[in-house]
């Protein structure tokens, strides 16, 4: 992977705030939807603040494997399969509320996403962690990478 | 669903190109990447053209189900939770190289996506097409829906 894809995927990453989420719904199949994320760049992974109200909250509490994509968007003009895109699969995990993990994470979030703030006082909203196993980078054509959670991490801390 | 929400989710399905797609990879858990897309309004579905050399499309190809996300580009300021999106769950087929449909779909695909068109000369490419059989709509909070494809098919006649 060349410098410049690398420049490119640790942006996609940091500088967007919307992320489709793959989860498995009752019946096993894929289903996808729409949240705000924010980057752990220290964990190779991502957090989300959602409700246990919302269909891929319920779905990722009984089943927690998870994909997050990320992608520059689209301005509708050019050609589209030139933007970069990233996508991380994983798990999810809960980070439990009242630690000092949670405080952190919450902080974090609020830093990127200053309009959430309100919803961590929403007794249904959980702090979910996604930590990817598994990263697949697309910049366009002929310029795809597989790369493990922990090579993304290296790339991160660069 | 109110007439400003369906005004909505015909916009954002209509006029975005990109989205992303989940599928089951095989091990059966979530997948997600991002393509280009052409809305079917007549169909209540979206065709892709995809690579047969993509992971994408080799777990499609096993496991048919797959839903697809569409959402209202970020542009980076504001709540990010009140950008519309709707997410098509269904399965796909294959539409027949050389058949009358294909051509229709082809030409549809390329009016939307004309810097596609030359990968319609590549062998490894398939033309997809996703029926939604169930259509989840979000316009912000407690702006929620869930449709059948053929609601959806309606809303777009009109």
């Amino acid at each position: 992977m060349n410098i410049e894809d690398r420049r490119r995927l640790v942006q996609v990453l940091l500088e967007q705030r919307w992320a489709a989420l793959a989860t498995l719904d009752d019946a096993g199949l894929p289903s996808v939807s729409f949240v705000a994320y924010a980057p752990e760049p220290d964990r190779a992974g991502c957090v989300v603040h959602i409700s246990r109200l919302a269909a891929h909250t319920r779905h990722l509490l009984v089943r927690p494997q998870a994909a997050l994509g990320i992608t520059e968007a689209d301005g509708g003009r050019g050609d589209p399969q030139l933007l970069a895109r990233v996508s991380l699969q994983g798990q999810v995990e809960e980070i439990p509320r009242g630690s000092a993990e949670y405080d952190a994470a919450r902080t974090r979030y609020v830093a990127r996403l200053p309009q959430a703030a309100q919803l961590f006082g929403f007794g249904d909203f959980v702090l979910l962690r996604l930590r990817a196993d598994t990263v697949r980078y697309v910049g366009g054509f002929a310029r795809a990478y597989t790369l493990t959670g922990e090579e993304l991490r290296r790339i991160l801390a660069e």
